[in-house]
């Protein structure tokens, strides 16, 4: 585990965190700035009032101040203190009303007394405000204050986009989200994974091309799609939704929509080989951006690893989800499984035997090990007799390794040797989205 | 559990109990009669001597009287008692004889002292009498009269039928027994449960076509079959052979010979979701009449919901399988499922999105719950979602319930709401049966 | 349990051990000229320098004398003593040299003491000998002289063949070694059992044709199939390495690549049914010449029963792989189950019903147990009626029997019955092959 990329992704976290995020806004375009640092996002704009599908983009939302006060002046709810205060989309009010009349416009968790619940309104005109239950309940009766200094007016929705090109123009996508407030594990662990993946895919030439998409949720990835979904259905090997990588909990592994793509495959592989605490959901237990990505017409092969899972963990959408509740470590080991999964699928690939049958004679070509004690060879030997026993052109590499126990790495190690030996080569198209699609 | 339904099972079973039945004869058309009363069934006749497939419908046989009497001219065996007392298709005698010759004629069950046996010999010619161990072992020597005042003549075999009609010409199928004498759950059960199903059926419009048969057992089966196979191989799309419903055992659900039908989903489905207590058998521990129903050539879906199975429990073919041994709550509670189970075909459609991609805005339909704890409608847009999720043409709504683990009847409710909010659209075809023929 | 065939094999195995086998040379032709006696092998020749697929046929070795000296002229090791202490393929020398150049060509097991190892070295020229680590520890410093008078130079590879037709060209294929010097389990086993398994299938007339392969490991098996692939890719329905058949451990059934060929199921049928103690283990497990028969371009249905199974025992390759190690016992429990297995194979056929629908009337034919207690016709109906139930075209008797839990030899006596009775009819391809294909 790189401690250096944990401590470096916590840290842009915490320079992400205060920002007011929401579906549109400065907010966002606040944050991609930052996350430009990391990796060269380009940063597009969706008009409000666009159709997207069933959908259309909303109003921008813009504050610059809301708060409630008291009789005597004093802000007793202050969104520039926590922009979880205010209900997302609230629109413009300034009025003074009974507590009675306020309530009904406050929002807080009997059961986490301690918490501010995170709320939007996106397409219901309205506004709120989110505090405390024992903020709540010390408020005392009289006459408050409501001054919300918002608009909600045509304007863009933002979401950046990184293509990274590959050798071939079959994709990997990546997609999280940069629509929550200050939340950390649902949401700033996502889109801050998402910018160190880019950077680690933009160190070296990759095989594939990478579509890394930063989108406010459900209607950002809509919009998305509906700019894209044409080239993305036709090239897309594998995809992940990217979000949630920085709570405490164990894996999980929430499976694509088919459940056996290679984006599934290639992440079971990693997780089983990385000895990494995990479960395995299927599809029904969707509830990110998947939905949309994986949906009937749409269809792309996107699972999505995560940590604490949302719904999940009792700080999911309140305040309690900050910065403590996500760690360097925690965000380093999503990122090197990512990276790990990543890896796996650049060096899987399909072979055929150039061989007319029967096993090559590696002992003359020198694979073989000869008398005594070479362990290391005879590993080594596993794995070419291994992948020779199924280089029929219908087993992938990540097929082959998951049968044997063996790693992706080292199976694709021993291929490559055997390639440059003239013993195998790779079939016509080898990314083994066909043998998912044939079985 | 409906108890007066249970209650009215278990009357009318208690009218037919002393009827002596057999593959043919007075008392099947005298316990048809009794059952036109539930539903109006339409009896039919097959004369002797007509081919069927491999077998020959046989003589009709009609009893008068049938008694061993001893020497004082008392009758220790007695027909008119209990009709189980003659081995049923015994041809006529009348003779004296040692209690050494009768004895070649008795039958009895020495594990079972205080149990006449139920007997029957219809294919070949022979005479005999049943009776309890305990009345055989108080047999005194001496010479006895034996008189059986039977025909064996050509006549006819009766079965009923009773078609509803349905929207569609598809048609779902229901079979049962109505050869036993006095036995109860094996089988009073299966035409009474059977005759309430009609009724439960002919009170609303149905969207398939229902066809029910109250057939004698293997003959009757095959001879309904000889008649009508073309048909029901072409539009039955599930169906269940109905016996054995009212002992006191947990539920056994018997698959159809291939295992997935949309009987045998529908079944699985609605017994998880009951959470009774059941097993699955595969189609090797077949018995009944599905052998003829799924047999090679025949091939229909026919599954059989049972509570205590024949073979199974130590009163099956006995006297002891009375009117005491199945309840009006167990009979009930077998009625309750199979309309569960009949609800949820009707229920089952597949449909396809109409939307491009994407899922529906929701929130602007109303269907999504706004601020705050709605959790009933919650509830709902996981329904509405999870139905939008797999909108695909190719999954029916059993498949999608049984997934999310929901009830078919709520995943019904919901997809009619998105049916009429134009969000999707039924499958040309979509009884769940081509699913089953594609995997 | 045969104990006279288990003494015979023993016997028979005890005459072969002391002689030095090897890839190539006169102890293979004297040992398969010793299981000429068992069945009528025609041994074949392969010149020395023949192009095999990838492989070269090696030059033929033969050792005359082959020892180590020490300064008294006392043998301290001696090829005579035991063939085992002599490297494989070792090349001539005649030379005095200090113990510390001669501990570079010594081979022992430090953790075994009183193992002498089995190496060889067949590609790289070298010689060596083998000796147990408490002779090794003993050898004192000074002069050595070492002999080895052998020969590498241009001969035969020798391998034999049988063929036994059947009345079908379809073949069953059973593959052994007889490289391998004085070592029981691997592997004097496999071809004294593949011996004993040719006399059983001469006794009488066979449904298939069995070809039974005596060849040096790896490229024995290379040369066989380079002379022979063509006709058994065409040809083979099912075939087993036979190895390893003679230790004390329980069983295990290595299965073919495909994993589910004919071979497999009539095995794991056989191995359910006989009770005994196994695992399963599939291909990945693989390490003899089902490596060459079951390769990509290749691909026959090959799988291998065996009891102490290669790397798995610590005897395994040493001096400690005795006469001892194998059981007259052991010996005979593998041929039984070979013999269970190919009987399985050879009853083994698929039928259709001649019915055109429902269950064939088995009382008119005498086929039903009549009134009372005939038990054991009750369990041949069962067997007819399961037979009939899935007399498709598409089930054949191994699965219907696995299905049912019966044997197929119970199983292929009844479907003998209802051949006869006109009442079935064999399929036109009915070898189980296709079923396995089609799947």
């Amino acid at each position: 585990m790189d401690s250096n990329i944990g401590t470096a992704m916590h840290a842009l976290m915490e320079e992400l965190f205060p920002i007011c995020r929401s579906l549109t806004g400065s907010g966002v375009r606040e944050s991609l700035e930052i996350l430009k640092r990391i990796a060269p996002l380009e940063i597009h704009e969706v008009p409000s009032g666009t159709r997207c599908f069933d959908w259309t983009v909303p109003d921008e939302w813009s504050v610059r101040e809301a708060y409630v006060a008291d009789s005597s002046g004093r802000k007793v709810i202050d969104f520039a203190e926590n922009n979880l205060h205010l209900v997302g989309y609230s629109e413009p009010i300034e009025a003074e009303m009974d507590l009675e009349d306020l309530q009904v416009h406050l929002h807080s968790i009997p059961d986490q007394p301690g918490a501010i619940p995170y709320r939007t309104s996106y397409y219901d005109r309205t506004w709120g405000f989110c505090l405390c239950q024992k903020d709540r309940d010390a408020l005392v009766p009289g006459t408050y204050r409501v001054k919300i200094d918002s608009t909600l007016a045509p304007g863009v929705l933002n979401y950046a986009e990184l293509i990274i090109p590959g050798e071939q123009e079959d994709e990997v996508f990546l997609a999280t989200n940069i629509c929550h407030p200050s939340m950390a594990n649902n949401e700033l662990s996502g889109p801050v994974t998402c910018a160190f993946l880019a950077r680690h895919l933009l160190e070296k030439p990759c095989r594939y091309t990478y579509r890394i998409a930063f989108v406010p949720e459900t209607i950002g990835a809509i919009a998305y799609l509906s700019r894209n979904v044409e080239r993305m259905k036709a090239r897309t090997i594998a995809g992940y939704q990217v979000v949630c990588t920085g709570g405490p909990d164990d894996f999980t592994y929430l499976e694509s929509r088919q459940g056996d793509t290679l984006a599934d495959r290639a992440a079971r592989h990693v997780l089983t080989q990385s000895g990494a605490a995990h479960r395995l959901l299927d599809y029904t237990h969707r509830a990110s951006d998947e939905r949309q990505y994986c949906s009937p017409r749409i269809g792309l092969p996107v699972g999505s690893l995560m940590r604490s899972k949302y719904h999940e963990y009792p700080q999911y959408h309140t305040s309690l989800d900050d910065l403590d509740f996500v760690t360097a470590e925690q965000l380093a080991s999503s990122y090197a499984l990512y990276c790990s999964i990543l890896d796996g699928i650049e060096a899987n690939r399909t072979y055929h035997t150039t061989l007319d049958g029967c096993e090559p004679n590696l002992g003359r070509r020198g694979f073989y090990p000869t008398l005594g004690g070479q362990s290391h060879k005879a590993a080594d030997t596993r794995l070419y007799r291994g992948i020779m026993a199924y280089a029929d052109g219908d087993h992938d590499l990540i097929g082959i390794a998951t049968r044997h126990g063996w790693s992706i790495t080292d199976a694709a190690r021993a291929a490559q040797t055997l390639v440059e030996a003239g013993l195998i080569k790779e079939a016509a198209r080898s990314t083994g989205k066909e043998e998912t699609l044939r079985k």
